[in-house]
């Protein structure tokens, strides 16, 4: 049997439904964000990112670097095994207790990614609390959709962002049945918030748990950057906070944070945290230092805001259609994986602007885009320059226009 | 529903069967490793460390730690988003043509972890091979077996390097099924070693790709530390070889190395490396430093060999039953959970050494263990010291002798 032709041929299919991805090959220059350097075409040209998730360029941050730096040096490079097998390090438990006082919670577990958090959390939740049904949001992002699977726990998927559909569902289920309302706050790629407090009145009637992810959240939304929930003052109400250090805080890895016990039995039964080597310490005290920089630090939410809202309005202005929503996502609507292709390799080819185009199994079949996220370090020339380039291909392509 | 009595009864469960596990919190100390900082019980001490997987002492290497501070101050702490957003920097690329050339093969993929790389690879082929048929060496790794159940495959066991069981196996299926022979190298618990090129013979009598797990050998074993397959001269016949950067080669980080079509079509279609943030640049480059350091160096590995056969001699002389094997971990057999985790507490108490106790799930239960692995920066005196140290517990604790 021939395999490669088996995988040739999907990704053939793939090809011809233009959906094949190819991805963008940059260097990122600490110092210069949003600049990087782009290898495309096998020479090197300089580019101005405007698609990344580190929203407010905390990886750069010289606190953050400084942290990275001094641990490798400290402690070396790889934590060295499992967290249960020699691989636990002091700055490991720094991070958790950094984690748990940012959500007021008692305690954090951490994961070497959001997605493993998920996954690992969801699953060992659903698999071992006897009888469990997960109710789970339409549009939960694919990690949640794996771990509800792994479980095998019963799953009823409730309509995105409707609190009176999940109490429907809720109202179905018997009082001594263990329940786990899953949902996130901000929605990646629509940009639009839950309603956290209808969705926690409605699980607390039901004696439901309430499972949030938070990680388009995390260090953006909150006095402390504790996210969605801090700043509608509902954290206290959220049974496990999910979340990342791989965006708004500029590292990697994932986590969990809830009661003492919740963090200890996730701990203890998930096969997706036991059997992992764990985070790089030196990794884990950059996290940190990002987090506790933006409890305090206010600046770098204004300025992304302010840079949101001035890219909005240009836009606007100029009847670039773009789906309204409250977040700091902002969504520009193509429909075709063709030309949101087309659109996004002109623009890096002759605007020196790299969005990347976000075509199936990310986005649905026909609502293909280019999902932009200005941040604190894109200047007003920046902004005005993607504007400028953004209408420019609109009156080439002849795209629709926003009807004002 | 009072969600945490849930948990912590599971937990007390736990704890009375001698399961529950207690993370030693440690700092090791780059430059004196395998020294580490132990914070146990509120104050410090020093501790050798005597279990863990950065076998090579890879992870406090000047150059790799280097590399890990270089690409941190010129990149940035995160990779900013998923491989396809963003995400993917050049040093990733630098280090799959690194991986690609260890084990001479097309291309490789990295992913987050060893374990991530293992459930996405079998989740994503046993799922989209349509009619795949996954044989499982018996004593595959958690995060294999997690992958197996993930594609929903059909799944066959065979008996644990046992080519003859896997033979019949693979005579019971069509010739136009499919079949995906998944085995290891090294396994990691008992320290035995496949019968890889039989293996590789009754696979390829019956037209199977085969699936080989190498995260304890990689950068241990072979010229240029390709792990077991290439010690053999084996690594042309195997499809896809699975590795990881943060045992021996002292990181983090997994990853997959086979045909272009086969990295491509992994890349393409699975949920496991498509959603979740990029491994950081700095890891990448201090990954593929280490690397390529172990392709040419083998004072490390000639080292390490010297050092675990003379550990193997003095607990031969003293009588201390281990398991035999042809690898570099000594199993020392407790086979009690509570005795395993008593005598790890004295060992690090009275003695300053670190030995992990290795319990449920991890081993089957009533093969509770010591797992020691020595490794080149362990001194003769060190050797010493914990010889003596067994020796003594055994004398207290009346534990049985092998008998010579």
């Amino acid at each position: 049997m021939d395999y490669d032709t088996l995988f040739q041929a999907q990704l053939d299919d793939l090809k011809a439904e233009g959906n094949y991805r190819i991805f963008a090959e940059l260097e990122r220059r600490c110092g210069t964000y949003p600049r990087a350097t782009s290898y495309e075409g096998g020479g090197t040209s300089e580019v101005t990112v405007w698609c990344s998730n580190d929203y407010l360029g905390m990886g750069q941050h010289p606190d953050v670097v400084g942290a990275m730096v001094e641990v490798a040096q400290t402690c070396g490079t790889g934590a060295g095994g499992t967290r249960n097998i020699s691989g636990t390090n002091h700055h490991h438990l720094l991070l958790e207790r950094e984690i748990a006082d940012l959500h007021d919670k008692e305690d954090a577990l951490l994961f070497t990614s959001g997605y493993v958090s998920n996954w690992a959390a969801l699953g060992t939740l659903g698999a071992r609390l006897p009888g469990a049904v997960i109710l789970s949001d339409a549009l939960n992002h694919a990690s949640m959709i794996e771990g509800i699977r792994h479980s095998r726990a019963e799953k009823r998927i409730w309509r995105h962002n409707d609190p009176e559909d999940l109490n429907r569902h809720l109202s179905a289920l018997a009082a001594d049945v263990p329940k786990i309302v899953a949902f996130e706050s901000v929605y990646s790629m629509d940009g639009d918030i839950a309603p956290i407090d209808e969705i926690v009145d409605v699980a607390e009637a039901h004696g439901a748990m309430t499972y949030l992810d938070e990680v388009h959240a995390v260090g953006m939304y909150g006095p402390r950057g504790g996210g969605v929930a801090e700043e509608r003052g509902l954290m206290d109400r959220i049974t496990l906070i999910e979340g990342t250090l791989g965006k708004a805080f500029g590292c990697f890895g994932g986590y969990i944070s809830g009661s003492a016990a919740l963090c200890d039995f996730i701990r203890s039964f998930s096969s997706g945290f036991i059997f992992t080597t764990a985070l790089p310490p030196a990794v884990a005290a950059a996290a940190r230092t990002s987090i506790a920089h933006l409890k305090t630090s206010h600046q770098e939410r204004a300025r992304q805001r302010a840079q949101v809202a001035k890219l909005r309005a240009r836009l606007d202005a100029m009847g670039i259609p773009h789906l309204p929503n409250p977040s700091h996502i902002i969504p520009v609507m193509i429909k075709d994986p063709v030309k949101c292709r087309q659109i996004s390799d002109t623009l890096m080819h002759d605007f020196g602007i790299y969005v990347q185009p976000i075509n199936y199994p990310t986005v649905p079949k026909g609502t293909e885009r280019l999902r932009i996220t200005p941040g604190p370090l894109h200047s007003d020339a920046d902004i005005d320059h993607f504007a400028q380039a953004l209408n420019s291909l609109w009156r080439q392509c002849a795209l629709a226009r926003a009807v004002a």
